[in-house]
This record gives structure tokens, sequence and C-alpha cells, in this order.
């Protein structure tokens, strides 16, 4: 980008720039329509209709616990793609599957994908594991001084899991892993969060046992952190294949020839074929998992649905997989280890969120597993979808058509 | 999950159930009231008045292109961070960032960093590269095949940069990579995309391309796909690093002791040794980068600002780095090798996130340079927040507070 | 490379060539003189002496089960650094380490490297985790089916903990982790191998309990394979990070000033900006840990003990951390989460390998958990030679000197 | 591991041991009989005759410049397997192929996939792409000044090509790619290297272009490297795949139901399905590539050969892939980004190295190509016998057999 730049300018336009006063606007936590107005005041302009529109003024205290600074709202636009029939052990039923979204055709591929799905009876889901994680991180004068800590923490679980269970009814502490690195240790905590998605409450618990730690540890830890970034948390790793964090989920659909004929326009054998090359370009470019587009269906239902969009960056990734079956038709399966996904807390709260949730009857507690599962069905159909149209080259034009 | 389950059930539930008949929504590309109203009816609902609520009735055709099966919007939360200020290249003066989001504490912890930075002069921000690719792939009887397919390519690519241009007046073919794996070969173009992210543009350019190959090499190509999942299309790879998807940015600032300790109550050492632990930390876990929390930052503003959020999974991957500078402070610097952001097209000209776009100044051509410059600088603000929250234990406390 | 060739030519020169009968060398697994002879004359060729030796024609069947189809020997140089001092959980003392390499300057760097650590008093090193494993596949009809097989293999844990220890002296069987993906199940078994590296004996153990679980388990199981590629088995996986293969070991050790200076001519500053700016250029070109040049040491002394060399692929990855310390001079350390070392067994009994682990002090049983220390406090000395000569630019000249 | 141990006496057990005085060897680069005699009485031994043999003794002065502090030799078992026929642009005909192991079964494995190979009539190899790169980092004040240095740097490229040149015969820059980083510059250098692997030689190259910007480049540089980590040496890096180190080759080749069955026991569809399950495995484990074994034969091709066997962390790393071909047989394909080679420098001149070379037909000048061709065709050979072993069962068996 350089050559469109002089040199000699460049100093100077990349330089501190100190000379102007600057005034933030002050934080802002609790919010109310007097904020709001005062908040768009700070910034020097009047409230814009479009982001603090007569909705979002009438429920802006709903949105309290859950932004700071609030200036009102974004309208994302929600579609309806389904009924997305799933037989898993905690799904079982027709869903009508709401995205939110700005990406033309995302809604009508992932649609095809549930309508093909569906017809084939419904596609099987299974939740596999499920545990959230927090890793706290220790430092120590000496790797000798680490092997004591160890030694004397794994003594130490049982305590910990009752501190754990004592900040909250639904957190309970599972396993713990340890990590020594030179002088330092990693702790990963694995908790149980039942029907929310958990970081706040996992987060609480490891404080607590830190807490503990640092008050009854007999000998000297130079440094303890909350966390110290081994978790995954908002990071795709391959460490969650191995272990888990939040959901792991697989669905799988064997569909006969004829439905793939009728839905996609393609044989078995031309969806097995693109799979194998783009299994292998998947691999060639240096990512993580095998798969077509996880983050799209992923993130319009996060987002529908009130979850943490952050997570996309963690959950988005995964195994895909296509092949011939024995009745010349098409067994494919999706595995993601990394859902993060609940019913209660969080952004489920939220009026037009929760009314998502509703419409899909998985609002509340004792739904999240059964969410998980949904997520997996759907971004079965979208990886079917968009490898039929890929497959087949009706890609360009179906994109063509709907950005229009 | 099994041992909840009986497993002579497991079949039973997991099975297709092939017996209700099963009648899905009729797909609905048009958005208007009254197909609004009928996807309602179709999932057997009345229109929700926190999904269906008056202002998105009233805008609802300007989702038109934007979605299918259209029943409302979602409402997410947006508050202002800043004002940040950026020395870039693009960028250059005090910004107010608009971040939708439900997370609590997300907002008021970029504020902090936001803060931070405009206290010190401000952050410099440089866009380094940028270029969008599609990677389609050609299959061949056999490698010897392959390589005279590479060696006619080569000598066309001025007409394939001839035929791209005939596409778009932003779209230009800028270069072209050639993977050959097999009797696979993929071509991995790269485009400019102007001020639009650019998705749609590049698969149309590429098509064409594609159409000309497929119309004028000589020899037989067994099979085309436009795209062979080389590209990193919504995947996070560590390709983006050594070439360039979207825009590559760097943004770096010196703070003194005093600033850190004003603003973050933390020493520039505390920083120093936080940020090296967590590098280890990430690297043990198998991510791809070393970085805290860029996904909270850029989902946001993606949000905000009506880019494609499931390009978080892509985006939220780079390097942060904190070192002491000579003057006993801290050097900060984020980079970020592929964000992907525009000012125009997709879902940049829905109402409210245009008027976010516009809030910062930011809307329209001319300005998706300077986007991706305070993308950088934001997510450099958030690394230094939470990295001063992380390394002086007051994560917890903060997080704990604002979710109330 | 296509250049330099006529397209013409190319189907050619790459079709192929069916027209000339071929004869392959009769497979020869016995290991003696005569076989030695028949297997030179198969090739057409007269005995090399360079390859067949008065040595290796003497000692040919010590070579038996080590090798088939043998003509002699390659005779690898065999320096020697050190001694180098290990203060570690099982190995205690001053080692002369003997190292097999063609390669000018590596000895010299690690023996350079080794002298600095053993001046500083020796490095500390520890056993942090030992265990090997064999991953099973099995496939199935379904998801539903694999869930019955994993609740049934879970109950069955201790029986294949009898029949791995039938098998095997040494080999127990400590833990599975199940991994199921769509209608595929993982059973990744760890096992303690005692002092040998211990691959067969894993491999004998696992087919003995799919043996037992073909025969014993009810319902249909499509396919059993000994190994689904799950292991790491020859690879790099950032796997290794969070569980084991072979043996995970750190060490480290605190230089001062003083010997940073007499032997490195280089501040700890200096280490550490290297360090720093090295972390990051590891990460920015896509590989799995953060060190420099583990490969060249662990290949080495691989070689000259007996290892398998192959294992290079796999063991060749870790973390290297460097730090100023509170008194002014360098903290480093290793970590190395898969290090396939033996003391018996493999090729650890061959004359030559023999000696060199006579040498160390390290033949035989019980010394397997020392060897893999030694190797990380080799790894340690051999990072912290070649960071002090890339450092302070001496790199260059060491290697230009010493090729010549 | 710390479960065997007193944790009291850890501490002491793992500190350093400052109290004994201790003698380092004197380093000694110059080989030769009286100093290999002075060596053994340095570390207070006398030689040992199987390591320092007669032969040795006898050739120790064609050690020179490849080792120091010379005590001998380490004799690896060299087998044959083959002849491998090999239809390449570069390779052409039926290649005996020493390898050199200690792993019984891996000769027979890879002798066995030589054999199927050729009784198709061989493989066809295509050397893709070949470079050999190093990467100086430069250290800036901030990354304005690194902008300054990029845009001076690239209009030196050809300044920087003459100097090259003029260090070596063979070695001709050919690009150059530039990473900024904050304040970081790494300048990623790729060179041709002749017949040689190379590594001195850019080394060489990249220190005189590194002395001609430190004398020339008007602006202040705070730190100049000739090496930033971002080059890959000896360490599996994902960028492989998308520039090139050492040298990129495909190797193909389709076999016949025919020849399956006579050669594996086993059908096409079997190893397919063993494939593509394996592919899913390695994903999950966290590898790079899809693959089974390229170590092995790299390991004991590059041994034999006198290669850098260190490389093999980086070199035995790519893409395997099997499938059913239009005839009902199957095709099977290998891609090695990294592989490197060479025929002349190194360990390639040393006796028994040199006389494998010979043996092939590929010593000296004019043969690197070739080689680097046999090499990715003898992997394709590996690849067919272990999956082929794997598919069927007979994996545990043929080890359990010859390692007798």
């Amino acid at each position: 980008m350089l050559e469109d730049k002089n040199l000699d300018d460049l100093a100077k336009l990349l330089e501190p720039d100190k000379t102007t006063p600057l005034c933030c606007y002050l934080p802002n936590a609790k919010i109310n329509d007097s904020r709001a107005q005062r908040m768009w005041r700070s910034i020097g302009q009047a409230p814009h209709p479009d982001i603090y529109d007569d909705w979002t003024q009438e429920n802006i205290e709903t949105f309290h616990g859950n932004i700071e600074n609030c200036i009102g709202s974004v309208k994302v636009p929600m579609g309806i793609a389904g009924p997305l029939r799933v037989n898993g052990l905690f799904a079982k039923g027709d869903y009508p599957i709401p995205l939110a979204t700005s990406e033309a055709a995302l809604v009508a591929s992932y649609h095809r994908g549930c309508h093909l799905v569906s017809a084939a009876g419904g596609c099987t889901a299974m939740l596999l594991n499920q545990a959230l994680n927090r890793a706290p991180a220790f430092i120590f004068k000496s790797m000798s001084d680490c092997g004591r800590f160890v030694a004397w923490a794994m003594e130490k679980f049982e305590q910990f899991q009752e501190i754990a269970e004592s900040t909250s009814a639904y957190g309970k502490l599972l396993d713990v892993a340890t990590t020594v690195e030179g002088n330092h240790v990693y702790l990963n905590f694995e908790f149980t969060t039942g029907d929310a998605s958990g970081q706040n409450m996992v987060t609480i618990a490891t404080q607590h046992i830190c807490d503990f730690i640092s008050e009854t540890y007999p000998l000297e830890i130079q440094q303890i952190y909350i966390e110290g970034n081994l978790s995954g948390d908002k990071k795709a790793s391959s460490q969650a294949y191995t272990s888990v964090r939040g959901k792991k989920v697989s669905a799988e659909v064997n569909l006969s020839a004829e439905l793939l004929k009728k839905y996609l326009g393609a044989t078995a054998k031309q969806l097995v074929d693109y799979w194998r090359l783009s299994a292998i370009g998947g691999v060639l470019s240096g990512t993580m998992g095998v798969q077509g587009h996880f983050a799209n269906g992923l993130a319009a239902l996060y987002l529908a649905t009130g979850q943490d969009v952050a997570c996309v960056a963690e959950s988005a990734m995964g195994v895909t997989r296509f092949e011939l079956n024995d009745e010349g038709g098409l067994y494919a399966a999706v595995t993601i280890p990394c859902i993060m996904v609940g019913t209660v807390g969080g952004g489920t709260g939220l009026p037009s969120q929760k009314a998502a949730l509703e419409l899909m009857g998985l609002q509340g507690s004792g739904n999240a597993a059964a969410l998980a599962e949904v997520c997996a069905a759907l971004l079965l159909a979208g990886e079917l979808s968009i490898i039929g149209a890929l497959a087949t080259n009706t890609f360009t034009r179906a994109h063509n058509k709907l950005a229009r």
C-alpha cells in the first residue's frame, strides 16, 4: 500500500498526535433511556432513528447487563430455514431455524439443505461430550517448585470441586489437566455449566479456586493468573478435537440417489469427488479441519438466538465427511468439537433473541443440549447444500441471483 | 452423554423418522411486508412483536438482497467505545467505535483500551496489503495433463485479467498462484475489490475466467470447480500470514509507565510477563497465532457496521506483541492478516449498519482501507485492556460487576 | 520446472513404461554374510567396500531383526559434546553426548551450549509424563451403533488391561480416550513401555485387544483397523502438547550475565530480544511450536544411540522460552512433549549404538527416563548456542569456518 | 512421574550442582586419527572398537568438514528396496533404493510398495518447484521506519541478486517476500542451489546481502538478524504448502485391481476406505498434512545418501490421496512440498553415502532433481504398502515376524 504514499510524509502520517486535547466518553454501564440520550450527546450527535428506533427505546432496559455505553441497537435481518428434522439424543422433532444474516443466499442455501435432510427422515445427531474450561496459570521460581505445586494441587482436587459448587448451582468441576512448561504451570479446569454457555460461571468458579490456592498454598507462587490463554477461549484450537470446549456434537444422514438428484441435482459420486478435493484444498491452505462453511450457519444461528458471535472464532471448525454408502447413496456426517451455546444467560434473554429461541421451542432451562444438536444438524444441512452447489457449478448463479 | 440414556432406546431415538409427512416452507427471496406475514403463517405462528417490530416492518424492503425467508430482525445492543485516535496511512483522527454485542464487559473493556491508546496520542496503523482470493480447482486425467494445463494457464494471465475487469469496475486480477497436487490443479486468484468486502465480486470474476478456460482450453479437463477450498474462505488458515486475504494491517503504540499505571493499574513488566506466558499458552493449545481475544472486538465491530460476521472465523487470528521499550514503557503491536471489511455492498447498506458507519465517518466509497486500519487499532486497544485485566487479576471482578 | 521441458514430450516422459520386463530383488529378512553377498549380486554389482566394509561383514549378523535386504551399513561420523551436567529426576551427573551427523558446526554448536550449561552447575530436567499410544479405529453402520460400542468398550477397560499385560512384561494399559466422528470410533490407548521406545510392544498389545473386541462384541462392527492415524505416529501433531506421546520433558537453567558474556559473547537482553522475534517468526510461518532447531540435536543423538530417526518428525517440536531473570541474567527453558527414546530394543542393541549408550552410562534397562531428560537438556544447550550465534550475528561465520 | 519421588528431595535433585569442578573437552574441528585418539582420552575411555573400527580409522580424514570432536562413526544397517521404476521429468528408469534404518519391517514394507509400483509400469513423478529460503529479520524503532525500509529494499532487489550471485556459482536469488509485523520486517529470500541441498550456500549469500543493507541503508536499523525463524528451517510448517522449501514434488500411479490383489491382497475400495478414515484421523490429532508415514522412508533414504536427517522434521509432511479410478482400480498420489536433498555437498561426499548415491546412479552434479523425484516415488510406494497392511489387518503380523 506504500506505493501510493509519499515516503517523506509517512513518518508524519503515522506518528502519535499529541497536540489535540481529547475527551473520552464517560463509561456507562447502567442502561436506560436517559443514559442512552446522554451517550448520543457525548458523541456530539442526535440519536439516529435507525440505531435508536422506537422499539429499542422502549426495550432498552432489557439490554442492561449485556452492554455498556449503549446508544441503541443494530437490526440484522432474520430469515427462517427448515423445518429441519433432527433425531437426536436431546433434540427430537422438526425445528424451524431462525438465521440472522446480511449475506444473500445464506438462508436460501441452508434452507435447501434442511429440506433435503428432512425429506430423508431427518438426520441423527448426538451430543458426544460437554464441558467448559478455564485454565489459570501459575509462575514459580523454578521447575522444582512447579513439581511440588502440582503434587499439592492434585491432592486438593476435591476441595476445588467443593469450592466450585459453592459458587454456582450449575457449574460442577469435572476434571483438571496439568501442563508444566519450564517454571509455568497451567491447570486446565473443566466444568459443567447447566444450560448456560457459561463463560462467566467458570470464570467465577476458577477465581474462587485461585483465591483458595493463593491463601492456602504453603510455598511461594510468584504469580497467579485466572487464565493463561490455554483454554482456547475465542480462538480456533486443535486442542478442541482431543478435549472438548462447550459441546461436541456429531450429526449424520444417509441420502438416496433420488433425493440427491431432486434437491441438489447431483449424484453421490459428484458430491464425494468434490468433498475429497476440498478436504485436500483445506489442508494445503493450512486450516485446522475439513469443512466447507460451518461459520456461515453458526454465525447466523448464534446471532439469531443470542449466543456470543465472537465464539464463531472457536466454534467454526470441525470435520465434514462424505462417502458413498452401500445403497448407492451418500453418507454424510459433520463433527463439531466446540459448539458454544446456551438457552439461558448471556444474550439469550434479550427480547428478539428470546423470541427466536421460543420459535424453535428451545427457550430456557433444559434445552441447551438439544440446541447444540440442532446446530450440528444445521451445519450438516449447510455442507450438503454448498457442496451440492460447488460440485455442480451452480454456486455462482445462486449467489448472483439472490444478491441482486 | 450416553450414560444418561438407555442404550436400548438409542437406536430408536437416533434413527430416521420417515413416518410423519413434512412440508417445508416455500423459499422466499423477495422481501416485503406481505411476504414476511406469509412466512409467519407458514411456520404456524403470529408475527412476534420483538422479531417483527414496527421499525422492522417499516424498513423491511431495505433488507431485500440481504436475506431470504425474512420474518423480521434480531436487535443486538449497540454501545460506543472511544473516541479512538488512529494515525494511519488511511485512517486519521478520533473515531467513535460502534460495537454490537450482548456480552457484558466487552464494550467497557475496549473502551478502556481506546481511552489509553488515545491518551498516548493514538496508535499507528498501516494497511500492509490487500487482496481477495478465489481458488478454482481443476481435475485432470493425470499429472502430466496438469503440467500442460499450468503451462497454458500461465500464458493466458493477461486474458484472465481482461475478463476479470470486464465483470466489475473494481475487481482487478492481481496475481495467481498455482498448486498442483497429483492430478488436481488449484489456481489461487488474487483480486482487488475496491471498497467492498468483495466475496461476490471475485466469485463472479472467477466464474467468467473458469467459463473462458472451459471453452478455450484445447485439451480435456475432467472437472472444473469455482472454488477448491484453498482460498481460506470462512476458515482460520495459516496461509493468511504468508499471503493476504482481505486486508493485512499492523498497528502499534508506545505507552509510558505513567499511562499504564493510570489506565490499567499495571507496570509494563507485568504486561510483558503476562503476554509471554499467554503466547506460550496459545501455542500449547494448538492455536494459530499469538493473541488474546481479537474475536470479541472484531465480531462486535463487524456486526455494528454490517460486515459478514461469519468472517470472524477467518479474521480473528493474528499476532499481538508486547515488549518493554527503551523508555521504560511498553511497546505493543498487533498484526491481523485477514481483515474482511467493506464500506459499500453486503450488509453495509442496511439502515442501522449504515448509520453506524456514518457515525464513524466511514460510510461509502473510499473508506474501506481506513476502516481496516481502525479495526486493527481497536484490536490493539482491546489487547491492552484485557491483558491489563488479566495481568493484574481484575478480570473476574470486572466481568462480575458488569454482567449483573 | 516445466519451462525447461518440451510440453509435447511431457506425456511421453511421464507415462507408465510397461515395455521392459522387470525383476524385483527377492525379499530377504535373514541377515548374514552369504545373504548380503547375494543381495549385491541381485543388484548386479560387486559389494562396495565402503558399504560392505570388514567391520560390517564381521558384525552383520547383529543386524538381524533390524533390517531386511541388507547390503552393508552406512557410516555416519560421530562426535562428542559435553560433558553436559544434568540435574534431573532420573538423570544425574555429567554426561558425554555422542552425536552422529554429517552437518558441519552441529557438534561444535551443541558442545558450546553444553559447556555453558555445565558451567552454570548444570540444568534442571524433569520427566513430566510418559506413555505411548496406539489408536485403533472402528467403522460402524451408524452413529447410533458407535454409541452402543463406546458404552460397551468403557465397561471392558479392565479386561483390556489384562489382555495388554498378558502380551508384555512392560506394556501396561494406562488409559483410553474415545473419539467419535460420524460412524467412526477411535480408541486412543495409552501404554507404558518400560525402557523400550515401545512401538512394537503397543502394536502387539493393541492387536490383542482388537482381536478380543472382534471376537466378543455382540453387535456388528463393519471394520476394525489397528491404527486409525490418530496416534500421531511419525508426524508432528499439536495433540502431543495436551496429551503425551513417548516422554514429555522440560529442562531449565539460569545463566548469569558473566557466563553469557564468556560463552556466547551476548547479553541476556540480546538473547531475549532474538527469542521474541523468532517466536513470532515461527508463528507467522505456520509452525506448531516455539523453537529454534530441536531437530538438529535430536536427530544426531537419536542416530548415535540407535533410536528411530524417523521419529524426529514427531519429536522435533516444542517450546523454548527465554526471559530475563530477577538477577539480571537469563532464564531459559525448553519443553518437548514427545521424546521417543529407549535404552533397550530397536536399534539400541546394534554394536556402535550400544557402545554410544554405554559411553553415556545409559545402556540397558532402567535408563530410558534418564536418557529422555538428557535429551531435553541437550536441546536446551543447543537453543542457547544457536540463539547466541543468531543474536550476535556470528552464525554465518561459524558455519563458514567449520564446513570448510 | 513425581509420584515416585519424595517431594522433599525434589529441590535437592533438581538444583544446580556447583560444587564439582568440571572440565569440558577441547573443541576439535580438525579430523584425523591422532585427534580422534585424543578425544577418546579426554572422555577418559579407550577407543571403542565398534565406534572407532578399522574402516573408520582408515577413512577418518574424509569426515573432515562434516563433524567436530570426532570419535568414530555409527554404523547403521543398509538394505535395498526396489528396483523402483520412476517416470519423471528428471528421474527415468529403474532405481535400486538404499535405505539405512534399524527398524524392522521398514525396508520390507517399502520394497513391497516398490515392487507393486514397478509392476504397474512405474509411477509418474514431477518436480513442481524448487528453491531454498533464508529469512533475515530487521528491527526498527517504529512501523513507519519499517515502511520506508521495505520501499527501499524493493528497489534494491537487483543489487541483492548481484550480491547473491557473487557468492556462489549456483545460488541465484529468485524472489523475496516481505512480512511486516509491528516494527519487525522479515525478508524471505528464495534462492536456487544447484545440486546441493544448499543451506550453507543461502546463508552465505544472505549474510552478504545483510552486510550490504547494513552498510548502505541510509536510516537507522536497530538490529539485523541473518535468520528470523520464518524460513521453516528444520521445522514442519504449513507455509511450505503455499511456497516451497527445497523441492516440491508430486508422484502418482494407477493400479489395477489385479495388481492390488496380487501385491497387497486388497481391493481398491478397502484402500480408499482406510485412506479416508486415516485422513480424518490425522486432522483430529492436529497434524499438518494427510499422510501415513513419510518420515520412515525419508529418514532411511536421507540417511543412506548423506542428506541432513534433521530435515526429516520439515520434509516428512505432505498429502497422500487415494481414490477409485474409472477403470475400477486405484489412483494414488503423494505430494511433498519440502524435500531437502542434494547430490553434492554436505554428507553426500562421505564414502558410504557417496557409494549409495553411485549405486542409484545419482551421485554428483546434475542429479538432485532426479533424486527428489525418486524420493517422492519411494514415499508413494511406502504409502501403498503401509495402507495395504493397515487396511487388511496384516500390519501387526508383518512387524511381529520381522522384528524377531
